[in-house]
C-alpha cells in the first residue's frame, strides 16, 4: 500500500503534543562554511529528534553563484541582502557563515530582530565586537532568543567524551594541556595573497582561524578560563603576490602561547599554516594526576585514554574508537566502527542548537564563550608585541 | 533581492541542454542499509554533478516503522509491497536494501520492469541466484537499463587510489595480498540469536557479510578473478538463545581462505565476528615487486604506500591522507585534512550509479562482479566442507 | 682507594655459599647468530644474577674469519673442529648457531658428552632429526644435562607478558590467533642464490626460518599444541643466479596455514620473504572472549591489550610500553621508557639458560617444543603438497 | 684446531700498522649512567673498528656497592677517590657520570691531567661552570686531548639521518621545530624527595635533565644556535617528603620555551616530569619548506619523513625504519628490521669518542656545544623569572 508522507514533518519530540511548524533557516554565506552548514541543515532531521527545519533562504552577494549553490544545497530561496531575512516571518534562525568582520553587525541585528543566531567561529575579529555581541546575546536571552558560537569541534564525539572524563575526575587534577593545530596551505611561498592574509578582513591569521579552536578547546575541556598568556607570533613569508602585485602579509602565519589557568594548569598552544605535510592536524593532549587523553582531528573518531589507576603492568594509552552507542552523539549515527567524518560535527551542532531553541536552554559555546576566546587571542597579540611578556586577562 | 530556487532542480550536467525530470528513486528496506542509502540519495546532488533525483518511495513491511523512517529520511511516499514501485512511472531507480534471500526476485523483477537497479552486497545468497541476476542484468543492458552491485567500499577514495596505483604499475608485479575483516559483535556468547545467524535467511555468516567485501576488494584491486580457493570455516558458539529458547547457529562465525589468482598472486582472507575489540576492521595489504599498500577501514582516509624505488635510506611506508583535491572523489567534498566518514562512500556510489545511467556506461561493481564474489564464497564453503582441499573455480 | 676486582667473578646468586667456577661456553658459528649469541654471553652477567660464564671457544671453519670474529666478540680461543670442544673440561655449554642441517649431529654429540646445549631455532630440518634430538635431550636430562631450543622471541618482555595475561585468563577463552611474519629480502628477483634457498642446506625457506617462530609463538602463547593444519606454500621466483649460473630455488618463498588447536582456537599463519617494505614484521594478534592482544616485532617494546571488561565507553586497545620494572625481565635493564632492542632478548635467553643449569630445571623452549614446531612445519608441507587438504598431527 | 686469541686485542683500524696498547678507561659513577656507560665500553669493540679499550677503573664512594658494580659490569679495579685515576698511566680516558655539580671540577682536572674526557649531559649546572670547562677543553685541544659532551641522542641513527636530510636541503628552509620531552615519574605527588629535586645538587629540574636534550637537538639538527628565548617554568608539587619530613622542591617540574634562531626558524620546547603515562617521550618535529621530519624516542628506530616534492596524490609522511645498512651506524649492528634499543646509542657514542681520539678530530657534541645548551637553559630561567619576557642570548 502506498502512502504519502506528511509535509512539513511534525516535530518528533516525544513531548510535542501537536505538530509544530518547521523552523525556517537562513544561512548567510555559501562558500566553504555555507556548504558545511547547508549540509548540516539538510541532514539534521534524519539523525536527530529535533524540531523540523525548513531550508528557507541562502544569502550571498553574487546572484549567479548564489543561485547555483542554493539549488545544489537544497535551499528554497536566495537573497542578496542579508537584512531581508530579518523581517521574514518564515525565518526563525539566522546562521552566519560570513567573514569575521561582518559577524558583529549581522549577529546583533538578527538577535534584535528576534532571530535565533548561530555564528561561525571566531565570534568576531576583536574583543570590542565580541563584547557587543555578548551583550546583545544577554539581552536576547531575556526574550527567549538563542545565540550560539559555532565552535563545531565541541560536537566531535571524542572531544565530548574527553570533556566528560575530565569533568568526572578520571584525570584527577589536570596539570598540563598541549594543543597544536598545524596546517600547511601556506607552506609554499608562491601561494597567492588572499583576504585571509589581510588584517582588515581576517583580523588575524593562524590566531583567529586556528588558535581560536585551540583556545576554545582548552576552556571547553577544562571548564575554566585562561588567566594569563605569554605568546610569540611570526610571519614567515612577509609578502605575497596579489592581483596588483606584491602585497604585505599583515597577519601571523604561526603563533605560540603558554596559557596559565586558575586551577594551576598550564596549557601550551602552537598553531601554524606552515607545517608542511600536516593538512589539518589539531592535536590535543591533557595530562592529569590520574591519567591522560590524546586526540588528533585527522583521526577524529579516536580518543586515547591513559588510566594511571590501571594495574601497574597493564597501564597504557587505550585507543578508544569513539563509535559505540555509549559514546556521545553516536546513537544517532551508525553501528560501531563505522566512522564519522569531519562534517558530521556540524550536523550534531545543528541538532544541539535546535534542542536549545526547543528547550529554551542557552547553548554552549555561548557568545560569552566566544568572547572569552577573543580575549585570549587579544592577550596573545599584546604579549607578542611586548617580547612575549605575560599578559593577565 | 530574494529569489525562488526552481524545483525540481534541473540536471547540472554541463552537457544537458534542457532541464531533465528528476530520476525517481525507490529504496526497498529502511533499517541500517535503508538509512545509509537514504542518506546517499538525500545528499548526492549537493556534492556531485549528477542527474537530479526525487526521493519517491520508501518500501517496507511494517507501516508504522516505515512511515517514521520515511519522514525522518525525507521520502515522499511509502509502500508496503515492493511490487508496487515497479509499475510507477515516477520511479526509475530501484535500490534494494533487503536481506540477501530477497535480492534475486526483487532485482530481476525490477530489471524486467525497466528500472535501473542497485543491489546491496552480497548480490545474492547463492551462485544459482546470482547467475540468474547476472543474466537478467545482461538482458537489461541491451535495453539501456543499468544494474549495479553495491560494493560500496569501491568508492572509498583510498581504495580507489590503491587500485589506480596498482593499475599504473606502481607496485610492479603484485604477489601477495592480505585481507582481514574483523568485527566483534558476536564475541559475547550471550548475544542473542538473529536472522543473520540462520542459514535460510542470511545464506552465510561472516562469509557473505564480511568475506564478500574482502573477496571483492581482492578482485577490484588486482583487476583479476580468483582461480582457486582453500578455506576453513568455524562456528565458535554453536547455539544461541532465540525467542523460543536455544537455537542452533547455522552459519559461520569466522572464515579463513587462501586464494590463488591467475597472475600468480596469492591472497589470504580472514574474516570474523569474534575478534574482540575490533569493531569494523577491514585491513588490506598488497605487496608487489615495486612496493606495497596498506589500508584500514577504521582510518579510511589513509592509504599507506611504500615505494621500493625510493632512495635506499629514505624508503618507508608513507601515510597518505587521502583528502586532497587530487585524490579520487575528493574535489566534491571538503578541503584537505577534513576527513570523510564511512557513509560518504554511499553518496559517491549513488553518484557513480547516476552517472552510469546518464552516460549509459555499465557501472562497476556489475552483477557479474557480484556473481564472481559469490562463486568464491561458494568455493570457500565447498573447500571448507572437504577438509580445506583447494577448489578450482 | 683502589681495589682489584676478583677474577673470575664468583656467582652472584644469593644462595651461592661459595664462589663457583665460571661455566665455559663454546659457540659453534660466528656469523649473524654467532654474533648475536656472543653478544649475549658477553653481557648476561652485567644484567642478570646468573652463574658466571667464561667465553672460552668460538668455533668455525675459516680460521681467518674465525680469529677476527673471536677477537672482536671477545672469545679466549678458537677451534675449527666443533668436536674438539666436546672433550674440553673447561667447556660446559655448547651453543649451536650453525645451519640447520648440522644441528642434530652436533647437539646429540654435545649432550652425550655431558655438555649443556642451546640450539638456535629451528631445532632441525626434519621431524626425524628433531625426534632424535628430543630423545637425546630426554636421556641427557636424566644426567642433569640441560637442552634448550633458542626460540629467542620467548624472551621478549611483551610476549612474555602476553603469555602471562593469557594464562591468567585475561583474554577469557582464546578463539582466534593471527600471526604473520613478513620480510622482504627476496622481493628483488635479481637477489642472488644462497644456501638459504636450497632445500638440502636450509631444509625449507620461509617455513623453517619464519613460520617456525610463528608456530612456536602460537604454542607458547596458548600453552597447547597444534592439532591439525591446512597449508599453502609458494615460490614466487623459481630460479635465481648462483655462482654457476641460474639455479632452481628449491624452498618456499612464502607460506600460509590455518591451524586448529585442541581448545577449539584457530590460528592463521602467514610468512613471506617477499613482503616488500616489511623488514622484520612479526605481527601477532590473539582474540579471546575477554579481550585481545597485539604485538609487532618492529616495535617490540609495545604490547596492545584490549580489555573487554572495561567500562563500555572506555574500551580500547591500550598500548602498553613494556619497559616498567613490573614487566618481565625489565628490572634487569633500564628505567621506564628506555627501550630494549632486538638483541636484548638473546641476553635474557642466556640468563634463563644459565638459571636452568643452576637450578636443574628444564628450560623452555625444550627440544620437545622444538620438535612440536617441526611437526607442524612438516604437516604444513604435507598439506601444501595435497592441495591444502588438512593434515592431522 | 684450537687457537688462542691474542689479548689485549690489537687495534683493528685498517691503517694501524702495529698493534696499539688499549686505551684505559675510568668511569666516575656506577649508578644509572655508570651502568649505561659501562655497557658501552664493554661492547664497543664488538661492533666498531675502534681502538681497543681496557675497562680499567670504576670510581664511586660506597666501596661495597662499587665493588659489586665493578664485578657485574666487568671492571678490573675500583677507586673511591676520583683523583686517583688522574695520575695513573694506564688510564687515558675519564668518563664522567656523576651528578652535574661535580662535572666542572672533575672534567677540568682530568683534562689538565691529559686525560681524554667524556662528560654526561648536561655539561654543567651553570653557565659559569660550563664556560670554565669549555676553556679547559680549548686548552686541552692544543695538547691533542679530546673533550666531549655526552649528548648521546646525537648517536641515535634516526636523528643522525634527520640531521643529514636537513643539511642536504631535503627540508628546504626550516621554519618550525617542535620538541617535547615528556616523562611522568613525578606525576604521583606522593613520590619522595630526591637530590634531583634540590637546586643545589641538580641545578635545575626538567630543564637540565630534559630541556638540555631538547635544546641540543634543536641546535644539532639545524646546525645553528638559539638567538633568543621566551620561557615559562612551573613546579606543580612544591613540597615533597624527604628523610627529614616535608621539604621544598626547589627546581622546576616542567618548562615551556619558544626559541628563535638566526635563520628565522622558531622552535618550541616543552618538557615535563608530570606527563602521566609518558615514560620517556622525546618527540621532535621539524617543518621546512620542502618537507617535514618526525621522531619519537620511544620508537627510536623510526623516522617519519614527508617530502613535499613527491607527486601530489602520493604525498605522505613515510615511516622509515632506520635499520638498514645504508643508515647511520647500522652497518655495525644487525640486519634490517632488527631494532636497536636505547642503550645502543651509548655504544655508538663510545665509538665516536674513540675515533676522535684516534684521528685527533674534535668530536661533537663539544664542550662548546654543551656550553651553548647551558646558555639557553640559563636564558630560559631568566626569561621565566621576568614573566616570560624574551631574553637575547
Amino acid at each position: 500500500m502506498t502512502a504519502t508522507v506528511p509535509d512539513p514533518a511534525p516535530a518528533r519530540s516525544p513531548d510535542a503534543a501537536t505538530p509544530a511548524a518547521p523552523l525556517g533557516v537562513a544561512v548567510l554565506g555559501y562558500s566553504f562554511m555555507g556548504k558545511a552548514h547547508s549540509n548540516a541543515w539538510r541532514n539534521v532531521g534524519a539523525f536527530y529528534d529535533t524540531p523540523p527545519v525548513a531550508r528557507q533562504v541562502l544569502v550571498g552577494r553574487d546572484q549567479d553563484q548564489l543561485s547555483a549553490a542554493a539549488q545544489r544545497y537544497g535551499w528554497a530561496e536566495t537573497a542578496t541582502d542579508w537584512r531581508e531575512v530579518l523581517t521574514r516571518d518564515d525565518v526563525q534562525i539566522v546562521d552566519i557563515c560570513t567573514p569575521g568582520h561582518l559577524h558583529a553587525e549581522q549577529a546583533i541585528a538578527a538577535l534584535e530582530a528576534g532571530k535565533h543566531v548561530l555564528v561561525e567561529k571566531p565570534l568576531a575579529n576583536s574583543v570590542a565586537e565580541a563584547e557587543k555581541m555578548a551583550a546583545a546575546a544577554r539581552e536576547a536571552a531575556t526574550r527567549g532568543v538563542i545565540a550560539m558560537t559555532g565552535f563545531t569541534y565541541r560536537r566531535i564525539p571524542a572531544l565530548v567524551l574527553a570533556r566528560q572524563l575530565i569533568a568526572d575526575g578520571k584525570l584527577g587534577q589536570v596539570r598540563q594541556v598541549r594543543v597544536s593545530y598545524l596546517q600547511d596551505w601556506l607552506a609554499d611561498e608562491a601561494a597567492p595573497m588572499t583576504w585571509r592574509l589581510r588584517k582588515e578582513t581576517a583580523g588575524s591569521g593562524a590566531m583567529g582561524d586556528l588558535a581560536s579552536h585551540a583556545v576554545d578547546q582548552v576552556q571547553f575541556l577544562l571548564g575554566e578560563r585562561v588567566a594569563s598568556v605569554s605568546a610569540t607570533i611570526n610571519t614567515f613569508v612577509p609578502q605575497r603576490t596579489g592581483p596588483a602585485g606584491l602585497e604585505p602579509v599583515t597577519v601571523d602565519d604561526a603563533a605560540w602561547a603558554t596559557l596559565r589557568l586558575p586551577s594551576g594548569a598550564v596549557a601550551s598552544v602552537e598553531v601554524s599554516r606552515f607545517a608542511t605535510g600536516r593538512r589539518n592536524a589539531l592535536e590535543i593532549e591533557v595530562y592529569g594526576s590520574g591519567g591522560h587523553l590524546r586526540f588528533d582531528l585527522e583521526n577524529l573518531n579516536e580518543l586515547h585514554y591513559y588510566d594511571a589507576g590501571a594495574p601497574a603492568a597493564l597501564q597504557g594509552s587505550a585507543r578508544i574508537l569513539v563509535t559505540d552507542a555509549e559514546h556521545p552523539y553516536l546513537d544517532a549515527w551508525w553501528p560501531p566502527g563505522h566512522i564519522l567524518g569531519w562534517d558530521h560535527a556540524f550536523t550534531s551542532q545543528a541538532a544541539d542548537f535546535l534542542t536549545a531553541i526547543r528547550t529554551g536552554t542557552p547553548p554552549a559555546a555561548s557568545f560569552e564563550d566566544g568572547l572569552a576566546v577573543q580575549r585570549v587571542l587579544d592577550a596573545m597579540e599584546r604579549s607578542a608585541a611586548q617580547a612575549s611578556t605575560a599578559v593577565v586577562i
